[in-house]
């Protein structure tokens, strides 16, 4: 199998007031997704509001390449919780520096999506946006998580608190 | 903004009996996926078992760019279904191409990973993988998707039928 690099293009930016990184409090934010109006017509959107929530795949582009984490190391670098590979946490500094988000959408005007809670700043490049599709969700079984998840996720969505 | 590409690497690759492109039927299959020894070691996986699902970002490589579509067009070339845009839809020839799978996990074994009915077949380039959080999911909202995409996925996860 080829090790070889694939080139990855924006399809637009997020547009948002946090312009800088924080752990916490997306709750009640709202952000908006202009995609590249040189590749792209309204017509890419077109029914994308019969879907509730979408997808939102991103570069973490802020994130220096030097500080990617490899092995394991602690959520936060919290000791109170357990040192869990890279892939086994959600951590920004991650090979390819690649964002998943699931927001709800709010509406779409020509070339600009508005979501709420996209937990990525502004000028992010987005590279995808997926319709969310129950069917392609856990099916079948509950889903479990590691109690040091649900803790640091605790105000992850909260309202800012200044 | 900068519209620059990325150079995004493969972290590792599926390994599934599934060799060729098929649109559905995956339920009951099992894949495998072996991480980059060159590059990782057990160490980045670990703890993940303690989550019961993991999303797995991969690349459609076996597509052609020449058919990436841009625009609107009907869900598997079915007239059946609304003209949707390709942000609206899931096909596989798309922007970047780019592919998202949400998957049970069954084992972690060394850099290999055990998944059920991921919807990727053998060889495809995995790009990222991050364990699947309740919280990243919808909050506070129902989940609504157009009836197309419920029958689309009538038989996606049905057990395969020869």
């Amino acid at each position: 199998m080829s090790t070889e690099e694939f080139a990855i293009r924006p399809i637009g930016w997020v547009r948002a007031s946090r312009g800088t990184t924080t752990d916490d409090f997306w709750g009640g934010t709202v952000a908006r997704i202009e995609l590249d109006a040189a590749a792209f017509d309204p017509s890419s959107l077109a029914g994308l509001t019969d879907f509730s929530h979408v997808q939102i795949l991103y570069l973490f582009d802020r994130v220096d390449p030097s500080t990617i984490v490899m092995r394991a190391e602690h959520p936060r670098e919290n000791p109170a919780w357990p040192r869990v590979g890279i892939f086994a946490q959600r951590k920004k500094s991650r090979p390819n520096r690649l964002g998943l988000s699931t927001c709800r959408l709010d509406s779409v005007d020509g070339l600009t999506l508005t979501v709420a809670e996209l937990d990525a700043i502004d000028g992010t490049p987005v590279i995808d946006i997926k319709p969310y599709v129950l069917e392609f969700e856990p099916r079948r079984e509950e889903v479990r998580q590691p109690a040091w998840m649900s803790e640091l996720m605790r105000d992850y969505f909260s309202p800012y608190q200044k």
